[in-house]
């Protein structure tokens, strides 16, 4: 079994991974994204920052709340809402992932090219 | 200016953001990294693992090859895709940054109860 079957072997993961980038590809939901780091945030305060009909912007919201990455909690009349870092961590996870196994590999290339280079000067 | 006034003025990261967010958003285009990430493979290596006529599977290294995650060279015969971790790394790097400001403020929150806590044990 090989890593690439291990991922395939993981639905649930696969889905929320596919749900997390689609969010993270709309440039409206990564600066809501970058907002709440800072800080919880009413939904009017964040819907002012963008020049976006409410309804285009709830969507949005649903979007980021639906792949686990914001949440949402009622106080009084005012819905906040609040960043959830850990499916952020996990997709950052499996970016670092790749590339350290990609920089390793180079590593590896350039100890058997110094083998090689040690080889001939013999 | 704000932190999220300069990402609006860097539409060109913007869009490279949400190239390689999309682009990562699909099971088989993840796929395709992490098998690139242990070394180069030609078009119909790639092509063999996935259950998938050839001119999907086109259609999706055409996707990675457009966002910069992944680069292909022709030598002879053969189409060879390797990684390029570069837009790996940008998207990673925005993702950590939140993650950082959002770990700070929980650390100032966390000092500031201290605080208040040694404040009324005085």
């Amino acid at each position: 079994m090989t890593v690439f079957d291990i991922v395939r072997y993981m639905p649930n993961q696969t889905q929320q991974f596919d749900r997390i980038f689609h969010a993270l590809a709309d440039p409206t939901r990564r600066s809501v994204v970058e907002r709440l780091s800072v800080g919880p945030a009413p939904v009017s305060e964040l819907a002012g920052r963008f020049n976006m009909a409410l309804p285009s912007f709830t969507q949005h919201l649903g979007v980021l709340e639906s792949c686990g990455l914001v949440r949402s909690k009622k106080s009084g009349r005012v819905r906040k809402y609040y960043l959830a870092p850990q499916p952020l961590k996990a997709a950052e996870s499996w970016m670092v992932r790749q590339r350290a196994i990609w920089e390793k590999r180079l590593d590896q290339l350039d100890d058997y090219l110094q083998t090689l280079k040690e080889k001939q000067s013999d």
